[in-house]
């Protein structure tokens, strides 16, 4: 089962409160999903992800069939089995990862050879491949295999493009449909056209037509400047169904959230903040802090005055500065619950003010705060 | 305030059961101290390890004093808080460290110069040094510097540094004494003599002049074979006073326990069990199991069936081998939390069978057992 409840529309933005509700539980939204790219949140257990609040963690259709393989996780119980999590996972397809990870690729209308980036060895990955993967892998929310156009190229590569890529769409909702089980998931699809407005409309158009429970908006994490991102994304949306959710995928800083909210985005997921984590980069009301930085060698205070996460409880910059340099393990996780907290915790702010008709006022508060840095 | 009392004592061997009261927690013993080298047990929260049964955990004074420094965390408020553990600490004097990690050492009747691992800094360090360092940490249990002999040296290098050990413990006995808020911390003895049975009667004999609350056994854990190295340690444990907690350092298998628990030994550290963990050698009551072989790859049991740690319980072994490969962070979590489990536990039960009246039973039930590989 898969619904989308829209329970609040902000009166001055596009911004949306709502709530999807999926056999293994719900998903207020808008959310932020914990990147699990091996079927794990890097350093930290489900236990901890549930504590920090996460609802859905998403993980990735390519490094699993690589390494450990489908047929592996499905005889084992499906990936939520397998990692030890029970809430729902969404299931990237693949496709970002072929084209960015994989040594050498070569695209055909059928689908898309590369050489795996683990040991070496040839695949081929077509549009009902995939679907069949994320079956085996038994996630909730399962993307089709897109291609995801490399920034500046120009508009006939980025044409062709989206026709190969509506085309695998259609193929993926055949194949999905024909996959037991209906119902125990749910299909995408995925708007692209690059950085041309008339190709994410067109592109918008058509994938709508094929009446999907969702969209997910693609090609906007590629590092385009932000008001060429947005203005896209602000395309994509205007033709997307109202009533089904929308997910800006790859996005994920508090200002790229409130960009995104503002023109009607519930769903984001992004390695960032778990990423900038292990590499000592933290989050705070107060502006991002980098822990390896001297002054905070003897600094007794926690990363945050404002924040009560588990790490912030107990621990001072000192000690988490002295992790960091020692290499400690600790240190990954200690700053990686620091940083989910503060995202899944900025979320949550970011959806009471919708609730409560005041997103306006947090948008503008949030940027006047010194928090974006 | 620190106590030992010993609760009973087996008939059939030189086992002993007893309790060692400190100002924080008691320590039942014989214990397992797990490791926590740079003030982390690593991969492992404070709260982990109290769950795993953890009653005292082992820093190192050679570490903390090079990074981040001793001063910095008196200025913390001590060890204890910069850590956030408030059970019993053992700190150990960094002799051990001085003379098998740094890159150039020179030992003087004053005591030791040598160069920083961490950024080549020259440093000098006396035994007077060693007790002020661990004053400011503000461990329960104290090390005193003392020089453990390579394998291999002549007898006359070992009685030299027998001669030059016993000197520095006279000069931290007197160092301890004019530290303030004596009784905050405990000073053991450290009893060397290399594998030269004479001057282990003879170190342990003066040692034990100085009348202190307890006493290590030092340089057995040098790889030498396991009958010359008992042989060593039953005849320093012969001379140790039958009241006060014997210490043997830096020894950690499962075989280990039983031999030394059979001649007396109270209190043991080791790396092994964590340093194993993470690099996939786990231990299980049905043997040793190494994650990474290919038969695991889809073995959807755990680790071991009659292990109930949070590992065993909730991940299959082709779980735990997929993150061993990924090396993915939480693959060193997870075992780790496995090995100590299963020390912490082993320990559990021969303190029982000491307590029951059958030690000799449970330590040949344990040789035949297959446990020990």
């Amino acid at each position: 089962m898969f619904d989308f409840k829209l329970l609040n529309k902000d009166k001055k933005s596009g911004a949306r409160r709502g709530r999807i509700t999926t056999n293994r539980g719900t998903i207020e939204t808008p959310v932020f999903m914990p990147v699990g790219t091996r079927a794990t949140v890097k350093s930290l257990t489900p236990e901890e992800l549930e504590e920090l609040g996460a609802e859905i963690v998403l993980a990735n259709t390519f490094h699993l069939y690589l390494r450990p393989g489908d047929d592996i996780i499905a005889s084992l119980g499906g990936l939520h089995r397998f990692m030890h999590w029970d809430r729902p996972i969404l299931t990237d397809s693949g496709g970002f990862q072929v084209f960015s990870l994989s040594d050498l690729n070569r695209i055909s209308e059928e689908g898309v050879e590369f050489k795996s980036p683990v040991d070496g060895s040839r695949h081929f990955l077509t549009p009902e491949k995939v679907i069949r993967i994320q079956h085996k892998l038994g996630s909730d929310i399962v993307m089709p295999l897109d291609e995801c156009p490399p920034p500046g190229v120009d508009r006939s590569y980025v044409k062709q493009s989206l026709d190969l890529t509506l085309g695998w769409l259609e193929r993926s909702v055949r194949e999905f449909q024909e996959c037991p089980d209906p119902g125990k998931q749910t299909l995408f699809g995925i708007v692209q056209g690059g950085f041309f407005e008339d190709l994410r409309l067109e592109s918008a158009t058509r994938s709508v037509e094929f009446d999907l429970p969702g969209y997910a908006i693609g090609g906007l994490s590629v590092g385009e400047e932000k008001e060429k991102t947005y203005s896209m994304l602000e395309v994509s949306c205007s033709i997307l169904p109202e009533e089904k959710p929308r997910y800006l995928m790859g996005v994920g800083t508090p200002e790229d959230f409130l960009l995104a909210v503002e023109r009607g985005v519930d769903m984001f997921d992004c390695v960032l903040p778990t990423r900038n984590a292990r590499n000592g980069a933290l989050l705070t009301n107060e502006g991002p802090l980098r822990i390896r930085n001297a002054e905070f060698r003897d600094d007794p205070r926690p990363v945050s005055e404002s924040c009560d996460c588990y790490s912030c409880r107990h621990y001072s910059r000192a000690y988490l500065r002295h992790l960091y340099y020692a290499k400690e393990l600790l240190a990954y996780r200690l700053n990686t619950i620091h940083n989910l907290h503060f995202m899944l915790g900025f979320m949550a702010r970011l959806r009471r003010s919708i609730e409560e008709g005041r997103f306006t006022d947090f948008a503008v508060e949030t940027r006047e705060s010194g928090m974006l840095g």
